[in-house]
């Protein structure tokens, strides 16, 4: 299945479920929709919180096609959609044709499915992926940067790991700057202020084998945190889990990684 | 002065202070420095923490020159240098001469000075600056996003403003990209774990007058603390205070603010 194959499966109503299984090898995107007024500052947050949020596109101002997938409407394309008033989410829908106006912005934010895919490769696939659930999310203490209006803690997704697997983890992941790139900590001492791994904000708890540690990335959730912590007036977003499937494939983004590691001068 | 006049008078000798009043208009840098065998974690470093790590300009390895500086020597055009082993400051010195490798790559990271010029020009000169004495710079308990084997928490500097005053002093430095741009947080209550704001970590303390607050921003002295907690083998550094004076003016860095926001796809 292609990543056009998955969006029309989506917007059929075919599938309705998360898409971590769905359409394998193609790149998968946070979705973040604010109003213009707002989108200078989602920018500025993406750009200077780039691990949770490494931006992929911005699309024009009322548009609702995305340049990384063919034919694409972002109003349909994903699964399940969530909307945000003053911080609260206060609808969730299969799709975000009621809700949309003229003046949205959408940003798309690089998804750990894609490192996922690179872990499963090197016979490392992460655990939720075993079990068949949601990768397990966490709030933590750690403040991002602020951008005008926006500011909030850090999510992160963990997946248990043995130590002496970490840094082939770390080394597999990393290239991957545009997906989060390597883990931002890892143990149970990890400065990160979770109380309860078995109680995640979002998704699934999973189980630990002996000998392993939890593993945290940055989550492209995060926006969705900045909009409680912010109190934004109008926010749409994804379902967590329920991803917009582009037709970037994994390794056109493992390509691209120098992109940001070039100096300006 | 020009950026030029400055670097030739610190090579001379002639100037060996601070450089905040050098070559008014003229963008100055941090200076990192560490062998070619610790550079893609640097340059990794920068790019996951822009707030604190605008990275301005990576030097060919071996290279004492800046590309942003004509005629540059990045061992003695700085007035005061410092050399750090595993992690420990274990030497100070005017200029680098002796401690310079073959392999050493430099990093040439914005500085608030960039900001600091625009806020004066708004009417809003720093305490700092009035007083005459170097910034204070504060340790918190902000991990950054590790990277490869560099892990620490952010260092930020301190100027004190009027809650009246903040929007302003926000909307002033924000478009400073590339110079840490909007401040990280503010007021007593910021979530950095700052204990004594009399007892600043790098520089010196600055008096409050009523109604103000602290207001804290990212800081190019960051990878000094990273340093010591990665206990990095070598680096050298400017001493804080003492930065690397360029050829680009401030001007040319607010218009290329674009640069980081400009979506990829």
């Amino acid at each position: 299945m292609t990543g056009a194959q998955a969006r029309w499966a989506i917007r059929k109503k075919q599938h309705t479920g998360p898409t971590s299984t769905l359409a394998p090898g193609f790149v998968q995107a946070n979705l973040v929709v604010v109003p213009q007024a707002d989108a200078d500052d989602m920018r500025m947050l993406c750009a200077r919180n780039p691990v949770p949020c490494p931006l992929l596109e911005e699309t024009a101002p009322g548009s609702h096609r995305s340049r990384l997938a063919s034919k694409s409407d972002l109003r349909v394309d994903l699964s399940a959609y969530r909307l945000w008033r003053d911080g609260e989410l206060v609808e969730r829908a299969a799709d975000a044709k009621a809700w949309w106006r003229t003046d949205l912005v959408a940003f798309l934010i690089g998804c750990s499915f894609t490192f996922e895919w690179a872990l499963s490769e090197a016979g490392l696939p992460p655990r939720h992926a075993i079990c068949g659930v949601t990768v397990p999310m966490y709030k933590t203490s750690v403040p991002l940067a602020r951008a005008g209006q926006l500011h909030g803690r850090m999510i992160v997704s963990m997946r248990p790991y043995r130590l002496a697997d970490l840094e082939r983890v770390r080394a597999i992941t990393r290239p991957f700057v545009e997906a989060h790139g390597e883990p931002v900590a890892w143990g149970h001492q990890n400065g990160l202020g979770i109380r309860h791994l078995s109680h995640p904000d979002e998704g699934d708890a999973v189980p630990f084998e002996p000998e392993e540690v939890p593993v945290f990335w940055g989550c492209g959730v995060t926006p969705q945190q900045v909009a409680v912590e912010s109190r934004l007036p109008y926010m749409i977003t994804h379902e967590p889990g329920h991803m917009f499937v582009t037709d970037l494939r994994h390794e056109d983004l493992r390509r691209r990684r120098g992109v940001r590691s070039v100096a300006i001068a």
